[in-house]
């Protein structure tokens, strides 16, 4: 593999050939076989040429000839970067921690304690450079994240993602309800919350070396039960204002979903919506117990959910209903949701979300007959959680990743198919490729990652 | 880290040094801190000194003069060899593929003719040492196989692990029902098929080099639906003539039930009972459609179930009710079920064990009131599947292993917690042992395993 990409990176056109795999749509896989791709300065695609295209010849000598070719072997090919809807970054040094307490204990007890240890940006420097390296290891090359309250750790996990490289969506948290938040980790008031979001918003646009803006500001409310009236009311106005992406928790638990209804008299999705923050640049985590009025809201929003299939299992008390919201058209992504789901690997997620989708489909409990166990036809397959987890993620975030075309940029994955620690092809046949793919969304793990690229750039490997 | 210990393995005592832990009983996490193991040459654990016991001094200046200490650094600490209890060795080459096609397809497109390939030693040969090295490199040190129907690769399968010494159960697979099973993949008749696998018991009883029976053999009647009754009764005579394990599919799906409900007018286990099938040697695959009564009449005759929950999820149609297992007594241990599972490792068995519980306890349809989606008290945490996959395992096949104490063989597992590719305890405090714990069951990966020992004899690393 030629080496000298990186530094002419800056420079000039980069060169990817070998064997892609994209999915252009969910029900569509594509397969790329010695193809040459054209990366230009900016990382952008410039073209994708197949070897019965005339300019073929023309273009490998071209590329060949440039120094920053990178070749890949019969035993590498290439997917596109991975996208994770959601992220809390803060509680990534509780990753596999007490999963089995009660929430309000998890939270109380270990979360929360945690998250405001930011408020020391010498903690947050500590943290969030482990955290960043990590997904990019796992092949995570677009991420968004929540943060905490403080402005000052939210701008370093920010200015940590632009450093390393990593695409990135980040949320100051804003959260003022002293009903529902601890008096040690929390906005004073709603109008001090707006105020700091806002100026979140203009620091990480501002950011040093942010100009193509590879890192973005999220507007953040946690979740409606720990945010006032008036301060989502005014985290609304907010988004309007500066046409910013939204995240938070949506409709997650029967706990949470009750609470709002509860509160406020409908849904979180309704709510949302009238406090102005459901639109098209909102992501939603979660959504288990969103209604079928609530699915055909978001869809005419135009928002997007991030489904977590393996803290679910945790703390969601039900199954996602992905198929549901697929056939309804809505805008679907997976989120890892460290640290309530216990790994950084979006392979690991996409692995779940079949494994739930599945148990939705069938149901659990044996003791009842078949036919009243579970939901028909509720099953998604590790082709559909592929693209989810590629061009579905990035697509919920109009994001111009997840496919190999000329116009997006190049985030990608260079996968090692024959790593001595865990060979993912040595028993494929040649152009096996769904087989081949199967076995790449279900078993690979970091050591197969042997490069990874955002934006046309070497971030890892 | 004392590199002489292998070779002076078959000579003099070995001596291990450093944190290690276990699980006498599923309750109860121990932690032995700075403590010195000693295993004799046969691989059996002589002695367990604490630095506060009277001993501690003159053993360690013992161990250190020996040549043969492994003296952990406070990155690293030892666990059990885990214990797999539920392999089909042949479906190796078809890890992570097709598993979204329905069962049916599964089988006869890809399982079937697949297994039939083993009739061609060759290819056995190509296959076994990848499965039993990757196994290994997983931290398996105790696995129980489904081989094929044919003698001569059963045979290599276990001279496979015997040479690479793994601690194995291996069975020659009994299949003879024309009806469920295909031509080309069957034994001719019941007769036939006894007398196969009564000569595949004494080859792997006698393999060179076994004399300690690290390598076991095992009655293997696929299930119930591919055999004849009179294979069934002919296995069961078997069994008793032969005193040796049994193991086979049980109540796994809503088909499989249903048909021998129907074949025989009883479940799976009153079946298998009435065939001389269910004794205290016999491991019961699945298990997830057992009656109550089922569960007293494995519980009296001391059988032991593989829970495998990631296959379930593909093919079982239900979550095994583990915690109500475990609170009538019954034994249980885990099983990755490769490749109706599609991962090597128990690590991520043990991740789907918790999540699948969880799942039977809160349900999963979220259209369902709370009270009426799933079971009340079915979850298990972490601690509890980590039990499973060491000390359970080992109980269900009686085997002196799954834990560290004198008297019981020395399978352990090192891990590297510090391992740059992926850092199991980067943020955990010293002493929060059960956060250490968590964050080992739940993300370990082979980088993290840094050697394996089977027997007191380093087998990987």
């Amino acid at each position: 593999m030629t080496e000298q990409m990186t530094s002419q990176h800056a420079q000039s056109d980069s060169w990817h050939l070998g064997l892609f795999m994209h999915m252009p749509r969910m029900s569509r896989l594509e397969v790329l076989e010695n193809t040459l791709i054209q990366v230009d300065a900016l990382g952008s695609i410039v073209s994708l040429t197949r070897p019965d295209e005339p300019e073929y010849t023309e273009r490998l000598h071209t590329a060949r000839r440039s120094g920053a070719l990178t070749e890949m072997s019969s035993q590498q090919m290439m997917i596109p970067g991975l996208v994770d809807l959601h992220v809390h970054a803060p509680q990534w040094p509780q990753l596999g921690k007490a999963l089995h307490l009660p929430l309000q204990d998890w939270l109380n007890h270990y979360t929360f304690p945690l998250e405001a240890r930011y408020q020391d940006i010498d903690f947050a420097r500590q943290v969030y450079p482990s955290l960043v390296r990590a997904l990019l290891a796992n092949g995570t090359t677009t991420a968004m994240y929540f943060a905490t309250v403080h402005e000052e750790a939210t701008e370093l996990l920010a200015a940590t993602c632009l450093a390393l490289g990593q695409r990135a969506y980040v949320g100051r948290v804003a959260m003022d309800d002293p009903q529902q938040c601890p008096d040690y980790y929390r906005d004073s008031d709603a109008q001090a919350a707006v105020a700091a979001s806002e100026r979140s918003i203009h620091a990480i646009r501002q950011l040093s070396g942010n100009q193509n803006q590879l890192v973005k500001p999220v507007i953040t409310p946690r979740f409606i039960p720990s945010c006032t009236n008036d301060l989502l009311a005014g985290l609304g106005e907010l988004a309007a204002r500066h046409q910013c992406h939204v995240q938070t928790h949506c409709s997650e638990s029967d706990w949470e979903h009750d609470y709002v209804l509860n509160r406020l008299g409908k849904t979180d999705t309704q709510a949302l919506a009238d406090f102005g923050l459901l639109n098209r640049h909102t992501v939603l985590a979660h959504s288990n117990f969103i209604t079928d009025s609530d699915m055909g809201r978001i869809q005419e929003a135009g928002s997007g959910i991030a489904h977590c299939p393996l803290s679910n299992s945790y703390f969601a008390d039900s199954v996602f209903p992905l198929r549901r919201a697929l056939d309804k058209s809505l805008r679907v992504g997976l989120g890892t949701d460290i640290a309530g789901g216990h790994s950084a690997s979006l392979f690991n997620t996409c692995q779940h979300a079949v494994a739930s989708s599945r148990m939705l489909e069938s149901g659990v409990d044996a003791r009842l007959p078949a036919a009243e166990r579970g939901q028909a036809n509720a099953r998604i397959n590790f082709l559909e959680a592929f693209y989810l987890a590629t061009a579905g993620g990035a697509d919920v975030l109009d994001s111009p990743t997840g496919l190999f075309e000329p116009g997006r940029q190049f985030d990608a994955l260079l996968l090692d198919l024959d790593c001595p620690e865990n060979r993912l092809n040595e028993f494929t046949r040649a152009n096996d490729w769904e087989d081949l793919l199967g076995c790449v969304v279900y078993n690979t793990q970091p050591c197969n990652i042997g490069r990874v690229w955002i934006d046309g750039r070497c971030v890892h490997g």
